[in-house]
């Protein structure tokens, strides 16, 4: 059976230009990986309700599962939410247990409740919360769209909170093998072996290092005595220098 | 008047997988906020053509700009450029002037020309090269598509190749020099060389070839003249050797 596809959407205009720099693509990827979810697409796009919209739209019809990151704090810029209920069609309000957790947590913590945290509440028409352990304010799935917060700590315990409930394909095993050679010397061998291994994907992925080219190979599958086998072959192939 | 726009597409399993972590995209976003460009999308996709022409074709004709990074190399599982081709409809072969760059390159280094290496000498028609000061090999422009490599230090100095020709300022153009010493020995040198020509940008890209340190100095400006007296003074700095 082949694994579960997603996707991801990444919202805020502070990445796009330049002020900062996304960590949780690279963190969402780990963890699908592992997950035995493929990730096949990311996107970013700004903090405008049409580029959202349409991103999503296009997005959730083509994977089983799209993920976002940024644009539900409190903020009269955060209107991931608010897009999400558009991109569904469906009403969007302040829900009661949302903003019973946040009540909680901010009367625990000596926060005042205003207006603008109450924003955090509206959930559309439909939803399930996402536990978020860091700050409260929840994460939601519609669907198959799962709402996260963009600032790293909050989005990092929201896939945690999120992915045990999304159910997993075969996992896949990985072998990455080191060659200290430019990929010029290494693409020969590599199609060779990937001729080998039809079941079997293989990349090839160049560094500079102290200015020496070389190449991290990694092979990857759901056979893991393929891959081990793949991997036992291409060490043969550059003996004393692969590892 | 409003800013041009434009999107950035980076190819590659690799980062999708969460085996690396890009860089490329937010090396991109700073630059082009510093010249006034507005990076409005950013997609990643896998090495897959299909997926590659899709998102292509939908972003060429939404922004004034598209900047691809990744799947430029020797290896089987480079295709950037034929998708590229594929998406404009255009033929694509190894093209002279590009492979004769390379062969320069491979032959000051001792390296051998092979086929995997001249596949890197394909180009879509009607494309023009994107100067590569680190590795040789080049990127190339086709339309409103600018196609540079996945390896950060290629990747950050084709955008300082490109970038002067997009912004409708002074077209800046460009020499090279390569001086066969460690950066230690240039930076002396060089430091004098950008006071007496504070117009120009000076830029030293180290390397090591069969252990031996050396740099690739790019100098940069709008007046031509300065930078070919610049290029000639470099190299009196360095007899016998900086060419």
């Amino acid at each position: 059976m082949a694994n579960p596809t997603a996707a991801m959407l990444v919202i805020g205009d502070e990445i796009l230009s330049g002020r900062t720099r996304d960590s949780n693509m690279h963190h969402l990827a780990r963890k699908l990986s592992e997950a035995g979810i493929d990730l096949r697409e990311v996107r970013f796009v700004p903090d405008e309700a049409e580029a959202i919209i349409a991103a999503l739209n296009a997005l959730r019809h083509a994977y089983d599962h799209v993920f976002t990151s940024g644009g539900i704090g409190p903020t009269h810029d955060d209107i991931t939410a608010d897009a999400v209920a558009a991109a569904f069609g469906v009403p969007i309000d302040v829900r009661e247990d949302a903003r019973a957790i946040l009540a909680e947590h901010y009367a625990r913590n000596g926060i005042e409740m205003n207006a603008a945290r109450l924003r955090m509440a509206r959930i559309p028409e439909g939803a399930t919360l996402i536990e978020n352990p860091v700050s409260a304010a929840p994460g939601f799935s519609l669907g198959n769209v799962h709402v996260m917060a963009g600032v790293p700590a909050v989005f990092e315990a929201m896939v945690a909170s999120l992915l045990p409930r999304l159910t997993g394909g075969a996992p896949l095993t990985s072998a990455s093998v080191d060659i200290p050679r430019p990929e010029g010397d290494i693409a020969g061998p590599l199609a060779a072996l990937a001729a080998e291994f039809p079941q079997l994907s293989i990349g090839s992925y160049p560094y500079i290092r102290e200015g020496r080219f070389g190449a991290n190979v990694v092979i990857r599958g759901s056979d893991a005595e393929a891959v081990e086998a793949a991997r036992a072959r291409l060490i043969e192939m550059f003996p004393g220098e692969a590892r």
